[in-house]
């Protein structure tokens, strides 16, 4: 058969996902597995959401702008208005998923060989975006002791070099719940306008928040319209991950013409959605009000029960709905997978996303692992003590 | 600001879209377009399909599997089954449209600087995936004069070197409506063979055939196991283009493992419109009879005009719903720029896709325009008549 492409030989394959086929074994064997490991929320989309499918008409379902429907471009502007980001639907071009709004945003800023700086652990997929453009990730390690918060900012100042292109993070943070402080984000601001490189902000946990936390977004500071872009997505904010509908948010005129031309070549967002992601902007407050409540409860009563955990480290996350642990066990991809495929626990076991992924070196994470909170708080009651009694048989063996 | 990408300055502006302000402000001016130039057809989706719409019950719009849904892939591969086409639901990734079937798979098969050849005129975003990636387009001209048949296949193989990847065509052929005869697609598989090279065939317009050509479809070949990728999408097929559902489609399976972690890496395919374009699976046969004879109506309508038209060539369609003219004008840029910017007919005027955009080489389309007939054959009859007098009107100035 003709060779494929190196791009293909060096495509990171899911991290999480390799532990699929073992997880899908221990369920034919009866056990029931509780899925700590994946980021698919089991809060109800909006009911304004779900009737208003019942609701549209259409004739022919045709494609949209390319740069998404005008209408929910303007109502999105004034959602991004109402937090305090000041944009209006010409600094808006819809995307299909946070996804799309990566790649077309890497691929309109960064050559081959350039390099992003993602402080660590970083949501996996980034690894995929950057690889696909042959772009390098430059890791900056952020700590458990500090609930990985930014690392000092000098750190970050010694690993940009002439071909640093952005400074990329996820706020809320996708794996580790970090929230950055207003000082942090304006430090960001400062090093980007010093040294001229883009801060891109995956900002798609905004709303999940907890405590009196507050969310400082890139786009709050003053001098960021050329070197602040938001990567948005309506998947975790209304439990619409199915959607695929997201946004790249920038007021840099420049950066946005490019955006769209890589839009115009894939046509159109997904029509449909965006109509229902129209519709979620009509989501009343107390929606939110109970989804954060939710979480909130969930994220103590996960807190409370790793506590538990004799030799346990956490960092104890203030938004999203992740949270880092480090295990006292050797290697956790082996713990993870020992768990679906020796564990069980009256029959039932946890499936947990080993953290090795989400670091550049894969050593840094060996014994983390991320718990995504995503199950109701007796589950999660259960999957912790679960937890716990498979990490002293583990350590038993 | 931080210099944007290299990429950024070569990705395509969509040559159709250049027109799109001239249009509007046309329309500001209160002139009627009649629109020869998009593919968007005005066919009603299949009622089966927008009453699916009501019936859906979900409680959480939630990620799909990356590759699709089982069930939605399991009723395509018989689809494709009741095609000749013998695959199974292993076969197949969902993707988001024909667009991301196609960035899949150029990036799963070719380095930077590889070759794919392509016959010309060719679908302008073609370019646009291949930049992507930087890969270089190597086309192979098709002539007017032959309906866009496929070139001499000692053309095509003098072209061939040790970067080659790949031959791409759609099939029919947007933009020339062109459909490959069996013996054609068989030597293209001789080819493949022979030199080890993948055949990528865009097969979204299968349906569209009119008269007594048969569709032929590269995976119909002995022998195209490793070689054979198919590119499809619902879009055309049952008016869903605002569905942004298609597939790639191959029997090679280290080329579905790189397609998959390409899929992985964006998570899903939307939702929701897979569950409409698995029910597009049951529109019945009357569906498509009707449709293909309302094409057929307007492909004659529209070729018995434009023979009216003094000094035209015509490339005579046999499939899709697009037909290429050759005009006695100039420059057919500069004519639908005078078209929607200086011309009207009773307040009325006509927007033709320029096929400048549609070659590697913008002179070798420079006289011709591709005429998209998805409007009713009255809209049609009307449409040429402004365009008969407008060439008159152009050559006297």
């Amino acid at each position: 058969m003709p060779v494929l492409s190196e791009l293909s030989g060096k495509m990171p394959a899911s991290p999480i996902r390799k532990l699929v086929p073992f997880a899908d074994a221990a369920k034919k064997k009866g056990i029931k597995v509780y899925h700590l490991n994946i980021g698919q929320p089991d809060i109800p989309t909006p009911k304004n959401v779900t009737d208003k499918l019942k609701e549209i008409e259409l004739d022919v379902l045709a494609y949209t702008k390319s740069q998404g429907y005008d209408r929910y471009r303007e109502k999105l502007a004034e959602y991004y208005r109402k937090n305090h980001i000041i944009v209006d639907a010409s600094d808006i071009i819809v995307t299909t998923g946070g996804s799309e709004a990566l790649l077309f945003t890497i691929g309109s800023i960064a050559n081959p060989g350039d390099e992003i700086i993602i402080p660590e652990p970083y949501y996996a997929n980034y690894n995929s975006f950057a690889t696909l453009y042959n772009v390098k990730v430059v890791p900056v390690r952020s700590k458990i002791e500090d609930n990985f918060a930014l690392p000092p900012i000098e750190a970050l100042e010694e690993l940009i070099t002439p071909r640093t292109k952005a400074f990329l993070y996820s706020n809320p943070a996708n794996p580790t719940g970090y929230v950055y402080t207003e000082e942090e984000i304006r430090k960001l601001r400062d090093l980007a306008l010093k040294h001229d490189i883009f801060i891109i902000a995956d900002e798609v946990y905004r709303e999940f928040i907890y405590g009196d936390t507050k969310h400082h977004s890139i786009l709050h500071q003053p001098g960021m319209e050329e070197h602040g872009i938001i990567v948005d997505s309506v998947s975790k904010r209304y439990s619409m991950c199915g959607a695929r509908i997201g946004a790249v948010v920038s007021k840099n005129k420049k950066l946005m013409a490019s955006v769209l031309k890589f839009a115009q070549a894939r046509l159109s967002p997904p029509a449909l959605e965006q109509l229902l992601a129209e519709e979620a902007l009509n989501t009343p407050a107390t929606y939110f009000t109970e989804v954060i409540s939710e979480y909130n409860r969930r994220r103590n009563t996960l807190i409370e029960g790793l506590e538990k955990i004799d030799g346990i480290k956490i960092g104890y996350p203030k938004g999203a709905f992740y949270l880092m642990a480090e295990l006292p066990v050797d290697d956790a991809d082996k713990f993870a997978r020992w768990l679906l495929e020796e564990f069980n626990d009256n029959g039932e076991t946890v499936m947990v996303a080993p953290a090795s992924g989400f670091y550049a070196d894969p050593e840094a994470g060996r014994k983390q692992v991320r718990i995504a909170y995503v199950l109701n708080v007796n589950d999660l009651k259960r999957s912790v003590e679960i937890l716990q009694k498979a990490v002293e048989t583990y350590n038993k063996k």
